[in-house]
């Protein structure tokens, strides 16, 4: 069962291996917001995105026999290298099955990070088949991107370390803005702020258009996106919110949030000039809905999860020519 | 006297105020250096830079009635950022000389975090002549740049943390490549090694053209470069070695680096690519001289600080679309 302790478990398992990524701030970006406001780079982890922890977590807790078959895993690309690092530094082999339009610069890195890359169409093919099937010709365990215990323990550990840090900056009371795709960071974090923080209160945030996880949110169950692709936010493009992530998210989330591409876009641009971090624009989103929705949020400061990082140069350029000041 | 015991009480004045940045790494970039690379990114550090930890020690040094007054400093950007904000939280004024020709958002910055600028022409005034009028008539203390002695212990508070996490990592022996103009960071830092880490050397790295510490520590004895401005590395130009600075510097220092402004510009877009931080080209010299300077450096492990991300978006821009993979 996916609970505290297992987050706890994998906290263990991830000292030494995972970064212990800052808490960040900036007094622009607090007048910006209206309010405090704390953020959490996760584009700051191991392969550029807090995937790596759930990666980490996952393959470590494998036994020994099983991991050294190798794992296998589908994604769009930050998990796709997560799960490649991960496994390359537990020395077994990582077989990760991308959409053939995920960002070049991703396919590459899980190549360069030892991954054996194999590219499927995200609008005829479906990964999970791809996936099961390469999984039992070859004896590999899947890794799945979020709807596996491990996972959502992995990525939870990063909630762990928001209830600590924001105790220490003397915040008991926010909401915690993450971007949100099938829900493994969100439903890990909110497990640890419920018992660690439970004045912190995890909110999903997601691109419009594709906010399955706002609308479950609203009707109380799972709903689907009508697209699987068209947006800028790549990383958190999924069709429904998971099994196990929705159930904990329905228990302890409030209201989700959704953005624009564009609101992405100038969240990227204010990230660099405030912070210095480089953003993707699907790890972006909850910055853009803490400094660009303020009404939407309540409370003398919020904290925000910036996932990722992994953005091509060309759009990181474009995201600064639209926005930067 | 400038000494570790000035250092170590800067970090408790500095406790719960500047970041403990933590030290970055990314398979790529090792690949690239041919050897493991750790990267402090004081990038992350309170208005951008390190010059905030200089600033905090040096006000907060100060006695009460002294400080109420109001403090001064002369800057082309990071340092008067540092200053100013460090006043603001102190709740006292900050005049701040700049050069005309420093970075626009430089200036709108350390306006924005409630300095008074006053600028200045690099080229046909002096800044440490206007700095000193200023102080006498409106009874200000002056916050040099790096000629002081609380400065230096300031910016030294990053060798401490360095000497800790480099020994967490398993680095006991490397060169320490800091960027340096006048040599507050790297005295300061190269103090704290010698006390806490002996096996960790600094080195200075520099703009070719503007390499005044290098051809110093050549000869002996402080050089001047010959022109004081006209290179991308604004933050680091400065005249020649500092008074204070360079003993400490020629006693425990190694031989000084030297970059281009190119190797600058593609250590930012490496930076942007592997590391998810934004750098200005001085901030990004010592990474340059790592990652593209292999044979000048010797051992298994070279450390870097990367000092600094206050750069336009326009000049960001042009660093990757020069250097972007």
């Amino acid at each position: 069962m996916t609970d505290l302790s297992l987050i706890e478990a994998a906290a263990e398992r991830l000292k030494g291996h995972a970064r212990e990524t800052p808490l960040l701030s900036s007094p622009f970006l607090d007048k910006l917001a209206g309010r405090r406001v704390l953020i959490k780079p996760e584009c700051l982890q191991h392969t550029g995105s807090f995937k790596f922890r759930g990666a980490w977590s996952a393959i470590s807790a494998l036994d020994a026999e099983t991991r050294a078959r190798g794992v296998i895993a589908f994604s769009s690309g930050n998990h796709a290298q997560g799960v490649a690092h991960a496994a390359a530094l537990h020395g077994v082999p990582a077989t990760i099955i991308m959409p053939s339009d995920a960002p070049r610069m991703k396919i590459d890195n899980t190549r360069a990070l030892g991954g054996e890359v194999v590219l499927y169409d995200r609008e005829r093919e479906s990964r999970e088949e791809i996936g099961a099937e390469l999984a039992e010709t070859r004896g590999l365990t899947l890794i799945k991107p979020y709807d596996e215990p491990q996972v959502i323990a992995g990525q939870g550990t990063t909630g762990l370390e928001i209830a600590r840090q924001a105790r220490d900056a003397g915040v008991s009371e926010a909401d915690v803005l993450i971007c949100c795709g099938g829900g493994g960071l969100t439903s890990g974090i909110a497990l640890a702020l419920e018992g660690h923080a439970p004045g912190l209160r995890a909110r999903t945030c997601e691109p419009e258009g594709f906010d399955d996880m706002r609308r479950s949110l609203a009707s109380g169950q799972r709903e689907r996106n009508p697209r699987e692709g068209g947006n800028i936010c790549d990383a958190i493009l999924t069709p429904e919110p998971g099994e196990i992530t929705f159930p904990i998210i329905k228990r302890l989330c409030g209201p989700g949030l959704a953005v624009s591409e564009d609101e992405a876009l100038h969240a990227m641009a204010l990230a660099f000039a405030r912070l210095k971090l480089v953003l993707e624009p699907g790890g972006a989103v909850a910055l853009a809905a803490a400094l660009l929705r303020r009404g939407e949020i309540a409370g003398e400061a919020v904290i925000v999860v910036a996932s990722g990082g992994n953005v091509d140069a060309t759009q990181f350029r474009h995201a600064l020519e639209r926005y930067a000041e």
